[in-house]
């Protein structure tokens, strides 16, 4: 059997500890996990994409078979240059499995060989999405247990220093 | 028995019917009710946090039992703060739904004795929320009915000299 | 200030650890509960309105405040009859959202009086309710934890002397 | 018979295969059909409301009975002045639905006469929506297909010149 | 211009006042009005077909250009045979839609020319159906002002007499 | 690597090209493919269990890696006995997601060990359902492109001598 590889894109504005469950949960699964940190959509994006792929990987650095990669463009294009076996995508609300049943049939239309599958983070990760997260700490709530602890001292220091929105 | 009182927050950018509608039934329900205006998420809110707290002071003024605050940080925090029975917040659409269960599961995990509760508005509400009133001002519309007279003086004030985007 | 008194009307067929967490969630916002057990409005319930009756009323004995009812005809003449203040229901997906609204807007304007009072139950009980429970143990899966032990004890001897569909 | 006229307002940004589908079905039920392109909401939109009027005119110069508007202000004072028979909207998708439910009660509120009639656009745009084929195009993804082929130049050119974000 | 006609099919099962509304929005659409009362999906219905196709005919007898048929088997088979331009939905919730979209596409794939068109209720009729007033009758609620007086009489009449399930 | 095995688990009443497409897919992520026919949870299904199992035997004869089995019980007993890798659900819609989500994490709790794995089937199947097009074969709709042949003559023969219901 060839080795399966998934890919995992994302913005990960912070990379969260519904993230690691959904990594790990791929990693039974596939053989070798590719992480994809792409550009953030909004202009102002709490940390730059550089610090983004760095934090991936120092919380993944214990995952064996996980690779983290900084990317830029088109999702597809980026999985046909991996040769990877599919994108792997999480689902946690109705408003999740629009956007992501949209993006995965656009994909598809795209590069009709790489499929998208769609796993379950753990129920207690439902309410958690970067997005909270960054609001949560920028008016000094306490993210720890939802961030990991890399995580958790850079966006307290990112908000100390002011250079958080 | 103590007096149970519950905390509304929100922007109230601009305060409408719909909110009064819920604060009216909020009142049937606890003794006493906080209503808590917050910063606005969104980077150019149509009306200053003053001005909001001034609307919501104004157009409460008649309604015993209401109390209201200017608040920045975390709302669990103020709940806390003022020893409130419950958060409360309006229930209109699915989408409402999703974004509100996220925010009181998180709520719940920073603070695990503040309960959410949520309310129906009357269903002659269900269309209205803040973002369609300014939108609907901004060219034109007529929106008495939905906000109250003051505010409505203050919107139509507010475009025709151009200060509201 | 007088009492304040919640309904919390259902099939309970049978009552679980989330109907559970939900009462003990109404109780810390109001001075008394009553569970109203309803008829069924499947032809053949799991459990007899007699035997539902006594599962819930077992259940909440080491519970204070809470009284258990038998009920036949339309929530809100039983509420009006009991004077309650707010009819208690729990929110959890959104298909849940749907049927409960229609429901709350019914009953608003069958009594305008009573307002409908949603709460979330535990996150770890999302995916939780009776149907699902029964149709597990139907095929023999283990629900112990989803419902309390003296109800898992029923559920065992009804479907292991054929008595369950 | 009178004629009967829909509006089919929208910001055209731009203007996509999944718009004319719906135009074409609109022409199906209505004599005559004007396409009102407006104002965008959000700050910047990659093309100006004159491109869009433009790019809307040349790819529905071969169809018969349809006009194309610029329109600024509010939806029904348009219809009103044109006196339109309905306003016709697609739905595709349920994050769809809540929003021209909401803009199609306030209309209402607006002007009781003007109805507003929703079409589902071909299974195939499902998928669809003017701001995806803007990202996938902003990173280089072939959109052909998705747009009329003067569309799909104009976004080359667009990106290929830096003009688009 | 040609007549155009829309076909409103159904079960009926009663008709109610969200039903006479919807067909009054179509007739300011269409010319001429096909109301299709069909057999019922489920095994009992309330009322037998003849009755329900009777209630239509009763309740829109004041109406013009309403014509009411009894109707077994195809929606498109009759909405071809009937020449019609248009079947006419309505929709309220998130549920109808997502039901009635795939009900649309279904049809459309059996016959590429009849094209569905979705109206919107008053928003007063928003938690109103047939099966919640069948169910609120049955335990005795008043349903006057929800359904026209004669199916109102005919409901309590059924009742009464038990031959209501 | 060790072979990977999915469990596709269903009660194919009656097993539709959709259900092929989704094969399909899995086959492409997995090496070996498990279908498991369940019984019906409904009373009365159109096929009878060996029917529906003889059906997809029959429609996957030339697909390499599929096995069918007839299945009684619980899923992730099923999963765990043939010691599968992951279950295989598909995703349509919202309902569907859902429903999907709430099994899925019944199923983690009744065994940590399990994944469940949606994919999303093609765009063109968004529509079908067994249940759809069972109603649509009922009264006479032509259902063969939407079913393989095998299928269709046998549901053409069901309904044809009134065995269907």
């Amino acid at each position: 059997m060839p080795m399966s590889v998934a890919l995992y894109p994302g913005t990960f504005d912070p990379v969260t500890e519904g993230h690691l469950d959904l990594m790990r949960r791929g990693l039974k699964l596939f053989d070798r996990l590719l992480v994809a940190v792409a550009e953030s959509r909004v202009k102002a994006p709490l940390f730059t994409l550089e610090e983004r792929v760095e934090m991936v990987r120092q919380v993944t650095r214990s995952m064996e078979n996980v690779e983290v990669h900084r990317f830029v463009g088109l999702v597809v294009d980026f999985a046909r240059e991996k040769r990877v076996t599919a994108i792997l995508r999480g689902l946690r609300a109705v408003s999740d499995f629009e956007f992501e049943f949209q993006m995965a049939l656009m994909n598809r239309r795209l590069c009709e060989d790489v499929e998208t599958v769609f796993l379950m983070p753990s129920a207690r990760y439902t309410y958690l999405n970067a997005s909270i997260v960054r609001e949560v700490a920028r008016v000094g709530g306490d993210v720890s247990g939802l961030v990991p602890p890399e995580v958790n001292a850079r966006m307290v220091e990112k908000f100390r220093t002011g250079s958080g929105r």
